[in-house]
């Protein structure tokens, strides 16, 4: 679909406990709530749940490689954790563009993440990013 | 320090490129603009940048870690990214807590990383995030 006012995108994806570990090596928060089942399950979430941050992640992978995609410049991004995130779970991505400064080459992008079974949103955030070509 | 109204914390970090190409088999986000230099030579940043997400995941890392701390439960995220980051810089961010709710367990935390050599904020943001027994 063409990058337009209102356009819309989706993305499916799920992590795995690998990934999970390689995400807090690179980024050093090894917080037991994502790696230590015994520690989850003493917690209100009972099993691990995975980085906000991860999860999030989705963003910039749908916004730097696909839409608007190569190009991209991303320049800011607001975030609600809402419910947890786990591994080994189908999680869908809608992406629909709310506003768009042609004069900047700027668009922002409401990004929401549902749990595909339950259909809740776990994640929603805002970004505001710059393509010259595919803004214009 | 005690975690409360206007305490602070200090984190210094740096990123590899191998960091960053863990970093985009996780996420997906394989722009080449963070993993292929020939290609970001073409682009205004002239080298590789880091992924925005990677740099700002030293704010999940330092909050579920440090500042609070283990327990923390994140709850929202807001981020600027000003300027890009390299791999293989001295980056310091700073932690201050701007609002506290007692009665939720809430508080907001501002983060700004600077690039240690220039002093420039490179990425700024507020966390939002409820820890039940260090903020009461």
């Amino acid at each position: 679909m063409e990058f337009g006012l209102n356009a819309t995108h989706c993305y499916t994806f799920r992590f795995s406990q690998d990934d999970v570990i390689d995400f807090a090596r690179v980024t050093g928060d090894n917080n037991p709530l994502h790696l230590d089942a015994d520690f989850a399950a003493q917690t209100p979430f009972k099993r691990p749940i995975i980085h906000g941050m991860l999860g999030a992640s989705v963003f910039t992978k749908v916004l730097g490689t696909e839409f608007p995609g190569y190009g991209s410049v991303y320049l800011g991004q607001t975030l609600e954790f809402l419910r947890p995130m786990f591994v080994d779970t189908d999680y869908e991505a809608t992406f629909t563009v709310q506003s768009i400064d042609l004069s900047k080459h700027t668009a922002q992008i409401l990004g929401e993440i549902r749990d595909v079974q339950t259909g809740k949103i776990t994640t929603r955030g805002i970004a505001t990013l710059m393509h010259k070509e595919k803004i214009m």
